[in-house]
């Protein structure tokens, strides 16, 4: 599937689908919250790095020149006040003129390259979305706005866990390095076979769990901090953008 | 000298002050402008990539904590309307409660590393601040604001340029890897010995002239886009910061 493909007709968590492009989180908030939000993602750049910012009110971004932001996307949340208020797969008739749009990079972007590498991904391998987990990491606060990181969990074989350390620390800019290696609790996950976002994934015998800093840290923020309205994707339907995976490559 | 001894004692430009410690750019605009200046950041990460943002009024970085920055910086530039109204070695009397500042990466911070990859540093052997030009290439706007890109140029030895690339590109913080090498008239600077910022730099035979991204680009923005009021550092005059360098290096 190309990306345009994917953009139009998927209906799922976008992970393995036109594999070689990078894939983005959105969200999106009122005009007056962004200066909030943008100071958010630059005081934490590995949950929140920015691949692009719209001009209020615009649907269209740089990183898929030809995409709707309203309707690109297999799936939104809505959220007022901090509160999850619907699950559109069409933003359109919740988009407002206010709305300033954050594409922030996304960990299915280094896939490809832990596939090239010989990593095996267990969650594309059995058909599932990512798991995705509220840590008890801090994020900076930017005035408002304060919340938990978020991060992503991919089992690895024991043996490949520094080869995919190696890969993604190339990639700063969906994610780089992995947040933390091995133990859930000590970045206060009590059960991995519970994901806050996503689905559980079965790790094979040997594996370790590697948790990467994930795109939904926004969404976490908007639950601690409860702007009035924001439409950003839901956990695992990405934006997939027309940028080569390898741009974001150092 | 220590990172503070300059920042209590310096006078002049402080290229080669301090070695192994980062040094940022400073410019701080009113709150108003602050999330069009944020975003001009985010639009030009290679002249622009921020280090830190302090909150409205704060004279004080996560990069210094000790250090007050309204003092710490061997001379500033103030700006009113778009022009420069004052050139004090203490900004104290100008500092104002609505005031952002941003902190910027500074190619200074990557000579050190340079020097270890014996890479000559001919403006520190002259004894001189760096040389510094205002290009045709544009910036990316962000709402209000716009301009040029700003670079720092270097005359390397040919044999060498491709370490100092290689060097460089591993500091993406502090701009990272050349925008140009070889051609000043291609980026469109007509004359090497009238910099716009800084002191001529002599080449010694055998030398390439190499152009770094320079974060005085926001001050050209600032002559370009006219905001009522901001503060800087005056150009090679910057802020030195508690950071190691080896912070910035991939």
């Amino acid at each position: 599937m190309t990306p345009e493909d994917v953009r139009l007709r998927a209906t799922g968590p976008t992970t393995g689908l036109a594999a070689g492009y990078a894939q983005a989180n959105l969200i999106a908030v009122p005009a007056d919250w962004a200066y909030e939000m943008l100071l958010f993602t630059q005081r934490n750049p590995r949950p929140c790095p920015v691949l692009d910012v719209t001009d209020a009110g615009s649907p269209h971004t740089v990183l898929a020149p030809g995409a709707d932001l309203r309707t690109a996307i297999p799936r939104y949340r809505v959220w007022e006040n901090g509160v999850l208020a619907a699950e559109p797969t069409d933003a359109t008739p919740y988009w407002r003129d206010d709305l300033v749009a954050f594409l922030i990079g996304c960990s299915f972007t280094f896939e490809s390259a832990l596939t090239a590498a010989g990593v095996p991904l267990r969650h594309v391998s059995q058909g599932r979305n990512v798991a995705m987990y509220v840590t008890t990491m801090p994020c900076r606060p930017a005035g408002r706005l304060h919340g938990p990181m978020v991060v992503s969990m991919r089992p690895v074989p024991a043996d490949l866990v520094d080869t995919a350390i190696r890969v993604t620390a190339r990639m700063p800019a969906v994610h780089g390095a992995p947040v933390h290696v091995g133990d859930p609790a000590f970045i206060g996950i009590t059960s991995l076979s519970t994901p806050d976002f996503g689905d559980p994934v079965e790790a094979e015998p040997g594996d370790v769990p590697v948790f990467w800093a994930c795109g939904v840290t926004p969404q976490a923020a908007l639950m601690a901090s409860r702007p009035p309205f924001a439409i950003t994707h839901a956990p695992g339907h990405m934006l997939v953008t027309d940028v080569s995976d390898t741009e974001y490559r150092l």
